[in-house]
């Protein structure tokens, strides 16, 4: 089968044909019917820091994977060949993520931990549930899971690029006041038109609003320092960026209001489950381009160049 | 009435004679019994930083009281003249701490609002309740109240000063396990004999104990870094100690295992009345070293050299 090959930090993918893979017990194949494009695919192909978390190379990337299943390894009893599923990239199984720990999903074929799967729901397309394993559920996962956001609150979001569009659609689906900054006017139109209450270009901006919880999906020092400053006294920062790898906090911030800054990292089956209904329902209908899978090293490309509005996904038909 | 003036930075306390305070609206006047003394009250002396939270020179400084009502302001009628109270400095009234927000306890008498008095239980010394004001509650809170803590966890904590050894007690008491950190030789011996199950001079050493909880008393900044590089997957470091004015936190350790940094100030009532309790059970006997309401600005200057083990509180009989 055809699958593209990643070898090593600023070499191109390589379309490789290799053989179809196996389920080991636990595990299934999956026929993949999307893959989703994500900004750290980039980080991948160029930034030798994640060559650590690689497990082999060469390696088939892609870690946002939609499809049908084909083949159950032994043991697997709770789905069954022909089911649609998706694969939560930090589910469970403590077997870590496709394209990083094992063969991932730019490829006809890849293989998942069951424990790993999610349910596609019906009439949910392969192209937003694929979309929905990361982005969906790593933007939704700091805004509830680990910020506890509750209906009526407000909420400030900073980074309204590929998690935050989808963040802040699910905020305002789901009853939050969304305060969204972004240092482009496009971004900033789009979040406006997403049913942002007010926007920004600087989170510090929104101090008056007693925001009860701020998501930093950008992470980039002064965004996280700004947040802590801003947020309400007894409030919380979910950090989710890690647009540089160390932040300078001033400690009055922490202290003197009780503030608190907290890391989230992916989510969990049940934030994929709540992301596909708020998507089932119309209320979360992110932007996504489509593109075949022969086009996905151009597409990255894309991404590098900033070019890309909403996410890219690659259908196979 | 006697009282110990504050009237700028660098200048000696001055021994004034002052009128006897009346009772506001709201409010009730302490007979003095015993006030504590505290590293803050240092800063007061020598930082110019601390001169923006007092409202007014001079000052009668003394945030840590206890005493006997002697009169009742307008609409007190939970408290009675003879009551044995001590006063939460950061209580529910909204009107700030005594000896910051308006004349405090190093004096003969003194007011606070109804709302920020807890009764004193039968049986507790006024040396011991002044004590539990303040470095009892404020190291209580950050494990129990905002650090969530519950029996059987591993708590790491970091500064076995005035604060630690209350905290370290606290938690020993309430059944968590607690590996204690100083770079002071006689600290981390004290901190055996207080029940620390292991103790080193840096928390780094802990990283493979997969503490849940980390409360940092120094607040060093590489204090904070390094709680949060060792506190386990999911953990909490709640930060009180304000040793430097900003932390640098490594994006990576908030991120990959969702970590938290939470900041604490002061406590609350409930805290003090718990702290009360451990304190009447004899679980928490902290140590404490008794002066005269003369030796105050002494006392004061052996804070400011170190020469002090466990707390000082200044008794008026």
């Amino acid at each position: 089968m055809k699958a593209w090959h990643f070898t090593g930090t600023n070499e191109p993918l390589i379309e490789a044909e290799i053989e179809e893979p196996k389920a080991p017990a636990g595990y299934v194949v999956i026929d993949v019917k999307a893959a989703g494009l994500c900004h750290s695919d980039v980080g991948v192909l160029r930034d030798p820091g994640w060559m650590g978390i690689i497990a082999k190379t060469p390696i088939v990337m892609g870690h946002e994977i939609a499809g049908v299943i084909t083949e159950l390894g032994e043991g697997v009893t709770e789905f069954a060949v022909g089911d649609k599923v998706a694969v939560c990239p930090t589910g469970p199984s403590g077997e870590g993520a496709p394209g990083y720990s094992r063969d991932g999903g730019f490829a006809e074929k890849t293989t998942a931990p069951a424990a790993d799967l999610v349910k596609i729901p019906d009439g949910l397309s392969f192209k937003m549930a694929a979309a929905g394993t990361d982005a969906g559920m790593t933007s939704y996962h700091a805004i509830f899971t680990i910020g506890g956001a509750e209906a009526g609150q407000k909420v400030g979001m900073i980074g309204i690029g590929g998690l935050g569009q989808f963040g802040l659609q699910a905020a305002v689906a789901k009853g939050l006041e969304v305060y969204a900054v972004d240092t482009s006017d496009h971004a900033l139109k789009l979040a406006q038109e997403l049913g942002a209450k007010k926007v920004a270009q600087s989170i510090t901006e929104f101090k008056e609003e007693e925001l009860d919880l701020i998501i930093d999906y950008a992470g980039f020092d002064t965004t996280t320092r700004e947040a802590l400053a801003t947020v309400k006294a007894q409030g919380k920062v979910v950090l989710v960026g890690m647009g540089k790898l160390e932040t300078t906090l001033n400690v009055n911030d922490f202290i003197l209001g009780e503030r608190a800054v907290l890391g989230s990292n992916g989510g969990t089956k049940e934030d994929m489950a709540d992301v596909y209904e708020l998507m089932q329902s119309g209320k979360l209908n992110p932007t996504l381009t489509e593109i075949t899978f022969a086009e996905i090293p151009a597409g990255i490309e894309q991404l590098e160049r900033g070019e890309v509005v909403g996410r890219l996904v690659a259908i196979r038909e």
